[in-house]
């Protein structure tokens, strides 16, 4: 793993605008999905405790991670997070690797309105779930001739931003197509989020494209760590997910990533580093919100 | 130069949420700045008339181009804006050119409250002033043993955004560090600017770490071209520029860039291209601002 910020921005003297979290090492894995939920949730476990043992203190699972990913599967694997089978088994990993779990998304079927949403769900170490996040902005593009995605043909989008209150510090949880829009990323760091971390499957087209400089960007304008976790490759699914789980730096550097197979990634998050690119570059002592408005302090309309 | 926009994001159907604006030839001069003004304005106009003559309809001078950067030399070189010699200069190169003119950046002299400002002033074909953008956020920087630089020591921060009507479309102007932060750039593309561009000067620590990725997170997130113009580098000069002056697509790849001497890049701004990838990912149609407000609709606070 590449440490290059703390090597570029050391030695700050005076930590006025520092933000505090604890050290801590993340964990992305990059899980191999299949059709068979029991065989995802299973193999979900290996690797969450795998991560443990290697001293993960914060494990994220992708999007998707035990359905197929298609809107044709999302209504047939749907459940409660309430108390379906595939929560039970998160809430059970976190407590067994003593770690927090910021749970991939699953489609959740909501009892009380029916409808299905794409849904992060987190847990603590003691296995207790901290946070839902439903995807707020669905994926919905059509790119002729290359790929042609609606989300909204079968789920319904979530109604919130999602900020988590962990031991370390607050993580802020969006779920893939979400990372597109700046503004969840910019209110979450402004209300101290020390890392914004995206379960999702980007794919063949937008993954080359897009999956790395969307990262790299929240990261460098919030100056937060930025992380996000893919399922492998499967070129025998309908939907063929681009890979490349990775951690940014909050100074837009990427500080470790991989290829399209299974595995794990894992980086250390660090005050330091963060705190001293904070302190180089001061962008929370320099915006003009005497130009522009604040995202982060206005209520929508 | 690369077009891969147009061979991604082709044949987008229905067009109704394009945004109008004609194709035009961009060119960015990256000047070579000396301590000689009047060198530096000769310089500037044989460039210009340059590029006119390969077809540019705007083209872009550096920041600090009849200047050298440093804090001590913006007072010394500083002048007014409605009557010294460079707006003169610029003026004439506009006219002569037949083209719009981005005329980076000077240290400008208020002569009602003796401030310096670092200041963009714009032309029309005809060599009418038509804006004039006072740089919102001054470049104050301190990477401990690597560059430290703090313009508020003898400038004055501008008050305003700039949105420039031509014939060709609205753009939006920034000078350098206004680039490192989110709002001008998507207030910009939400009032109907198809293009930001930023005179610019990074440097060697600075330049190779964000110039092109802050370049390339403006366009994607907006969908709207962005270019970068910076001087030459002059390692014989207190402050060495990055130079790679750089024009971003609206699908945040690199159309046109270069290395670190004089010279001029071109790019074509393609209606159909920024219209392609707008309607296949239509992020304009999708925000949230149920769920966070809209910045380019909110007064400051």
């Amino acid at each position: 793993m590449l440490r290059a910020t703390s090597a570029l921005f050391s030695k700050a003297s005076s930590m006025s605008s520092s933000l505090a979290f604890k050290p801590c090492k993340l964990a992305l894995v990059q899980l191999a999905v299949t059709a068979d939920k029991s065989a995802n949730l299973a193999n979900a476990r290996a690797h969450v405790l795998e991560a443990a043992n290697n001293g993960a203190n914060v494990i994220v699972l992708p999007e998707c991670f035990n359905s197929p990913y298609g809107t044709s599967f999302f209504r047939e694997y749907s459940e409660s997070i309430k108390d379906g089978p595939s929560v039970k088994a998160l809430s059970e990993m976190a407590k067994e690797a003593k770690a927090y779990l910021i749970g991939g998304s699953i489609p959740e079927r909501d009892p009380t309105n029916d409808n299905i949403y794409n849904t992060c769900t987190v847990y603590n170490p003691a296995g207790e779930q901290i946070a839902a996040h439903r995807k707020i902005h669905l994926f919905d593009i059509d790119v002729p001739g290359k790929i042609r995605f609606q989300e909204s043909e079968t789920l319904t989008a979530g109604e919130s931003l999602t900020h988590v209150d962990t031991e370390y510090g607050k993580i802020g949880v969006g779920i893939c197509y979400d990372i597109r829009f700046p503004e969840p990323a910019m209110i979450a760091a402004r209300k101290g989020c020390f890392a914004m971390i995206y379960p999702g499957a980007f794919n063949m087209v937008t993954g080359p494209l897009h999956w790395e400089l969307l990262q790299r960007a929240r990261a460098v304008d919030n100056q937060v760590y930025v992380a996000a976790c893919s399922p492998a490759r499967d070129v025998t699914a309908g939907y063929h997910a681009w890979g490349h789980s990775t951690v940014v730096a909050p100074t837009g550097q990427v500080v470790a990533t991989m290829e399209e197979n299974q595995g794990i990634v894992y980086a250390d998050l660090d005050p330091q580093a963060l705190n001293d690119f904070r302190q180089s570059v001061p962008l929370y002592a320099q915006r003009r919100f005497d130009l522009y408005a604040d995202v982060a302090n206005t209520k929508p309309q």
